[in-house]
Formats: C-alpha cells, sequence, structure tokens
C-alpha cells in the first residue's frame, strides 16, 4: 500500500461563511491537482469552527456560581470555566489550569476543545474571543462530502481533525472528530491469523490513524495548511448507518475503565 | 509538505536472529526503491521481538498466588497473567478477561503487549506460545538506526510500533514503542502563533501520528507488511540526549490523571 499525505498549500485565513470546498478545490487547482474518486480529505477543526462562525466572546459569557467555584479551585477565568461548562456534558477531571470534560458530543477531552491559539483579536484584546468545536462536526463533514459529490461529481472520504491530549502519554495526538464516507472504526472481529487463530487486535481506529499523520502534515504554529488531501486509501461508507459518523470511535462510558 | 508512507512488500516471516535491515534493503531493492537520508523506516513491534527471540512459552511458567487470585478474578490463563506481570510495574486496571498495566518500559497497555496473534504454533498447540515485546525498544530502534547508517551509509529515522487501546475511544492506535535518530516529542513551548499569542497546543507526540499512519499502511490481519517507508518528513534527532528515544512520549505517574 502506498498512501501520500500532500498538504494544500496557500488556503487563505477563513472567515466565517467561507466556501471551504470551492477553496480546497481551487488551491488544488493551483498545484495542479484535481479530487479523484477513493480521495480522503482532512480539515483541521478549527478552519470548520471558522467558517461556522463557532466564536464566542467571552465578554458576553456570565458565569454561574457552579462555574465561580470550580474557577476558584483550578485558577482559571470564570467566564471561561462557563464557555467549557455549557460545552460539555459532564466533567471527568480537573486539575490546576485544566478541566477534561465529555463534551457535548462526546469527545473527552480538555477545555471541550475551546481554542484561542491562531483567533484573529477583537479590538486588539487577545483574551476575550474563543474558538468553540463545530456544533455537529459529523454533519460538517457530510456536508462537505455530498458539496463535493454534487459539484464535482468524486466520492471522497472526508476526516475533521482536532489536535487531542490523551492518558498515559504526552503530547497531543490529530484525532477525528467528524466523519464521512469513511469507516471510523475497522472491524476485524471474526478474522483469523494466518495460522487460522483467531486475531486479538479486533478494532483499528482508522480514522484517527488517518487524521494523527494528517495532523503532523499539518503543523501546529501556523495555520497555512489546514487541509491535507489523502491518497492511496480507497475509504468505504459503512453499509450500516448506525456504524457511519465518528460515533463507532467514541467508548461508551460503561465500557471505560478510565472516567 | 508532502509525505508518503510505502509498505516494504513481500517481506518474509521473520525468524529468531533474522537480519531485519538487510531483509528490509533487499525487498526495497526489488521494489526499485532505496534509502535515502531523512527517510523514516517504520517497523512492527512483532517482527523485532521474533527476530530478538522474544517468545515464551506458557507452559514454562508457573503462577504464583497472586497471579492465581488475580487470573480467577478477572477468568484468564493463570500462566499468561503470571506472564504480564513478569513484564509489568503495576497493574493499573482490571476487568473480565482484560490486565492494563505499566508494562516495565513505561507503556500502559492491555496485557503488556503480549501476544499470540500471527504466531507459528509449536507442535500444533495453538494456546501456549506468546511473544513478549522487545526488551528495550528503543535499543532495538537504536541498532536499527546504526547498522543502516555503517552499512549503507544512510541517516535514517527508525520507528517501533505496535497497535494499543486507549482510554476514552475504542479501537487500538499504532503508536510509538522505540524511537531513534527521530524527536518523537515536537517542542513547541514559547512559540507564538501568527498573532503573538502564545500557543495553547505546546506538545506534539509527532512520532505517534508517524507511528499511527504506519499502523494503517501496515493492516492487522497478515503479517506481510511490517516495514513501511516514509518518506518526505526530514527526521531529526533531539541534540539533548535526554530527549532522545520513546521517553518524552511517556507521562509521568506524577502528571497523570488517569491512573
Amino acid at each position: 500500500m502506498n498512501l501520500t499525505f500532500t498538504s494544500i498549500d496557500n488556503m487563505p485565513m477563513i472567515e466565517p461563511g467561507d466556501d471551504l470546498v470551492a477553496l480546497a478545490f481551487d488551491r488544488l487547482a493551483d498545484m495542479g491537482e484535481r479530487l479523484e474518486d477513493d480521495d480522503v480529505l482532512v480539515f483541521a477543526q478549527k478552519i470548520i469552527s471558522k467558517a461556522e462562525n463557532r466564536y464566542l466572546d467571552l465578554a458576553t459569557v456570565e458565569p454561574t456560581e457552579e462555574a465561580i467555584r470550580i474557577a476558584q479551585e483550578i485558577d482559571k477565568d470564570p467566564r471561561k470555566v462557563q464557555a467549557i461548562l455549557n460545552e460539555s456534558n459532564e466533567i471527568v477531571r480537573q486539575a490546576p489550569g485544566l478541566l477534561i470534560v465529555e463534551q457535548k458530543r462526546g469527545f473527552v477531552q480538555a477545555n471541550a476543545g475551546i481554542d484561542q491559539s491562531n483567533i484573529k483579536p477583537r479590538d486588539g484584546n487577545l483574551d476575550d474571543l474563543c474558538l468553540l468545536l463545530p456544533l455537529d462536526p459529523d454533519a460538517s463533514a457530510h456536508k462537505i462530502h455530498s458539496e463535493i459529490a454534487s459539484r464535482y461529481g468524486c466520492k471522497v472520504g472526508v476526516i475533521i481533525n482536532d489536535s487531542l491530549g490523551r492518558a498515559w502519554r504526552m503530547g497531543t495526538l490529530g484525532l477525528a472528530i467528524g466523519v464521512a464516507g469513511f469507516t471510523a472504526l475497522e472491524d476485524y472481529v471474526g478474522q483469523r491469523d494466518i495460522y487460522e487463530r483467531e486475531l486479538l487486535v479486533t478494532q483499528v481506529a482508522a480514522a484517527d490513524e488517518m487524521a494523527a499523520a494528517a495532523s503532523l502534515v499539518m503543523g501546529q504554529t501556523t495555520e497555512r495548511t489546514p487541509v491535507v488531501l489523502v491518497r492511496g486509501y480507497q475509504p468505504q461508507e459503512p453499509a450500516d448507518p448506525a456504524l457511519r459518523g465518528v460515533a463507532p470511535l467514541l467508548r461508551p462510558r460503561s465500557m471505560d475503565l478510565f472516567r
């Protein structure tokens, strides 16, 4: 197998309402490339959130007593704590400066994925403007997938990735938070190894494995290459609608020994 | 950036003592390729363990009282529990059929990474032969790195990867367990974003992000493509010896909210 990860160069800074599909397609054309069936496009969460205008001005956030109490416990801006709580189902852990939560779409992550880097400050104030995760990243991925099909007649897989921390290991890892036209969790249950023994590893987080390398290609310090074209994988939409999207990657609470 | 992941085809089944560097180099030559400076080679843990003869026959393992007690609690072969305990610093969690431990080299993982799939059975018995992790995966990676330098005059990065489960999400992910000639954890502390704000994401698990996509290219059900050539990354050995190898990716217990 030969997989190539190519960053789409010279994307502009994204503004609310921007047409990401057209922008990516045009930049690809500038590079002498065009989308083909079975390509995968990986989009950084941040540009999806920007295009969907998921900005939040902390000056508009009124912290509750709960948020003020937690903010004191962990030494964090109470408005930011409130913004995190608003985007979360529950707090998983708290520590100085850090809230690890189950974000509303089910992702266990720090600060509900709310980010402030590479966001254009308003009125010169660097501290008040935040960017939330897309409201429904699977829907965002599906919209891109459908637009590419209808405009360009191409069947491509779409992944939205984000850099997440994890238990036990240092450093963030690019992981999938939205998926369309791609089997997020490959299931080998019942398959056998070359000696006819049942396989020990039975489920592989394929969308995360692809999202991770895409993140490496995107880089972290700027936002100049927030879309990566992956060629050589032949993505497939799961036949069973229940297995579509990112949900199969999320461990049910009842099966999670680390909550 | 353009990263290509190419599986090295037609590797033989690996036997103890096999020269992995020569085998990979010869198969690359068959493909019309040769190693270049700044390439990265990712090796599946399993073939390193096989070449290093890390087999364990459970028939030789005498479970202690502790292993027998745990085996009853989680309904698992007491000899296998003993083998896991022998390879571990401590138990992190236990559940039916499952022991999550800190493996001796510091990896938090199920069953201390002991595996039975794609292992040739002895005397027709599928259940007794196991494969342990390499004794020192960083040393294994370093040996490969040095051999390639001395035999072929090439400076390449080397990663040994394994498929590991994780908290919060389903499915295994390829992660680095041994690293040489490659900065496992990229550190952006103190760097600023395009608006001169300090970056929120400051450390990126670069070796894990590469190991993940390599795992996707290797596949899971057979062992025919256990080596992947990654081109386009320009790996660098950290100047500070303390930052070399896989250790920077392992979260110190005191900083881990999930033990």
